[in-house]
């Protein structure tokens, strides 16, 4: 397991608003959960279920709600709160150790004479970085990253190990980049000519703000002219693709797996959702939401949840998805009508 | 083409149980397909289409069923069983050839020095071991695989090139992880806060049992608390998303771009189909299968099959999509009713 | 910003086929869109609000249409063609300046001393290239990348950084291969034993023609027998899984995050777009197209357009998306018209 920081339980529950009832000087190792426990671990409990498990562990602490502590007995150390899920968070930040990246640059990496670099920079074996660069202060790019031609990187940000930054791609400060992620590939574009497809030239390129976080093996393409540009704040998972000229605001949060293709126009805080979809040109304004696995082929007005193929607003999916579930039994109920109503016939018929 | 172990036909024949016609000293190079035949190769044929495609190559002997090699007539030898699908399991077995990995550390390789390493190791050109790592026997990690501090890995398993495994992740033995993989990075989770969004410190790691195999660009996010756990046997396909604090039983198969949201629960012997996606905090009992494209949002009981989104009971949703089908039909069909029964009032009223 | 070949407007006009009006003499820098322009630029409209935009912007000079230009009062100079598209691609062909890869084995690649080399081939940092590899003339291999043993590789062909390429793969002249995809990893196949599931040795490989690029992070599996097999001409976008055994035509278009499962045979220009995914031994047949998200379970026709899950025809698919949309509708005039029969069968017993 990863190292943490070890807390005293007392001055832990003032951290985090929680009224302690045990031992205020319990040395706390690590915050985990119940199967990794031992006896200097916290864990944490959200439910009657949890909270037996917690008991039954080895921890000394359990981080949990006064109303599930109610009728406890325990020698076990208790933090309770009523805003569990924001304690939660506290003490995951208290116990977190952060890595130092030592200010050096390894002998195997293969730094450019021409690159400019800022203070206190890590860069690790076997690292590349191309012609005039420029890259921040304190930033850390970690094994086998490359960096292309002409790039600027912004102070605080990390590489992780095997990333690939492709020429004159720009990446803000305080930007987290996950390993095998892919930024500045030319972008998808063929025209067709008697010879086959012939590539669009991308003279463009990708400019990331700051406080971005791009997942594991992401891929986020040039532009075609100008820029793909990732607003600052924004945050995108593992295996996203984002295609060129794509435009993204601030604080959005892309989940795993979803796909923009070229040219897609995203506002602020908007949140796609896993494995969904945005077909090219699209615009989704400010603040909406994209559910999981949706197709979107349209426009989508600011503030809209949007789910299924194609998307529509959720409320009218919903409702959609609700008359299919009833459909087999509608489609008897048609056919028995329709045998009343030939029935009626006939006997009108009869009649007249 | 890969090397091969060459066969000589009788020996060949009694290793799969096979009855031969012809030539039982025949040297047989390589196994192969029609197309990439020579006049040393075995072919295999399970439909008579095949079997014509394969006696018109230039192929020494073919392997098929004595049904389908009834009315034949040819020089060529045959082997014959009604168990094709083993035998050609057992042929691919004995012609494989696989690689050695040299127990060499390459000198570009950098080692830390307070690693462990076992017997026999294969370290490859550019490949990272961070400090106290700790390798297995006869493990073999290719080129420019990068491994964190703190990382453990079993014997016998093979890290392909340029894989990335972050901090303090344990892998177990027998294992392969092919090429472009992240193992443990953190997962996806942020807090709105008045300054934006807040990364969740993750305080867990991955852990890896046995006989996994985890395919090419796939990423395993490590756990906020604990550890995201892949049981023994299991194996994970390309382009497949692990989310942090996921729980893969044992001998479960998830097939490529499939993705597991966070604290994703799945049992044993479950088969997760290509681009399924199961939603956060999803359990998925044993023996459960997810279709291919299905969208997980509630929980799938153990031996169930579930297909489409939101997921639901395969042979329902085939009801529905069977209903779906003739739909359109039905309103046409809905509409000409409405004109009778419109008819039928309107007579009704002219009588009254 | 990329680096751009500057242009004189009024041989650019004559190269775009387009008429000038204002300054023939004037000195382009660079093609770029308005957010990005100096007063040195070119940027283009095809739109009313976009040729606002420009007019806005200090671009030097305005590609659009004669439609568009009409009423436009500027000192700008206007470069006006009807042929909007073709001259967009000609003018970007024109600025594009293409990185030179200097011929030149960068000393901390290691070439394995039996690869043959063709001429004039850029072998960046840290490459690794295997025994027996055949690499053509004029290739480009950057930093990073892994080719295994055996390896063939065509003239022209670029490999951008951190590639995996396994033992024994094919690829062919002119093409470009893009960071982190993976060619030749095992395929995904495993059959169940009493040990546990037991891979399928994989003895194929993968054959990839001419002028064939592959995205980043995309996948292309070996095969169990014979070839994988990508035909020249054929794009792949990024984050595309190939199955093993799949055999792909020329000129076809794959986009962004599709999955071809296992043994899937598609013919020649094919469209498959983004998500969508192909179940193992499907056929496409030459020219079908795929709609994004469709799942293919069955084969598709030359020259049909499918879409949805289990994809159909897309008009087909159409008409029943517009029947669902009026489901919920057509359930309450269902109801309606049980309520209007039963009343007419209750008038209809009391008349008997």
């Amino acid at each position: 397991m990863p190292q943490q920081i070890s807390q005293i339980s007392g001055a832990l529950a003032t951290r985090l608003n929680a009224v302690i009832i045990g031992d205020d000087a319990l040395s706390i190792d690590n915050f985990t959960t119940p199967e990794f426990a031992t006896f200097s671990s916290m864990v944490w409990a959200d439910s009657p279920v949890n909270l037996a498990t917690s008991l039954n562990s080895p921890a000394a602490a359990i981080l949990t709600t006064p109303m599930l502590a109610n009728s406890v007995v325990t020698d076990k150390t208790l933090l309770l709160t009523d805003n569990l899920p924001q304690a939660l968070f506290n003490a995951a930040t208290a116990f977190h150790w952060q890595p130092e990246y030592a200010p050096t640059i390894h002998p195997t990496a293969i730094v450019d004479a021409t690159a400019a670099l800022g203070k206190g920079i890590h860069i690790g074996p076997g690292v590349t970085i191309g012609a005039h660069c420029i890259l921040g202060d304190h930033l850390a790019i970690l094994a086998g990253t490359r960096v292309g031609n002409g790039c600027a990187i912004g102070s605080n940000t990390i590489l992780h190990a095997n990333v690939s930054v492709y020429d004159h791609v720009t990446i803000g400060a305080n930007c987290v980049l996950h390993s095998g992620c892919v930024i500045g590939a030319e972008g998808f574009g063929y025209v067709p000519t008697p010879k086959g497809l012939a590539p669009v030239p991308h003279l463009g390129t990708v400019i990331i703000g700051d406080y971005v976080d791009v997942g594991a093996n992401s891929c986020i393409d040039r532009a075609k002219l100008g820029a793909t540009i990732i607003g600052s704040g924004t945050k995108i998972d593992n295996l996203v693709h984002i295609g060129h000229n794509v435009n993204i605001g601030r604080s959005c949060i892309i989940v795993a797996q979803a796909g923009l293709a070229g040219t897609v126009t995203v506002g602020d805080g908007v949140m796609i959702a896993g494995q969904a979809g945005i077909a090219d040109h699209v615009t989704i304004g400010s603040g909406a939401r994209v559910a999981a696995q949706a197709g979107v082929i349209g426009d989508v007005m600011a503030g809209d949840t949007v789910s299924g193929y194609p998307a529509r607003p959720h409320r009218v999916k919903m409702r959609e998805l609700g008359a299919i579930t009833s459909l087999p039994a509608a489609l008897k109920r048609l056919k028995h009508l329709e045998t009343l109503v030939q029935q009626l016939q006939q006997k009108r018929n009869h009649d007249e």
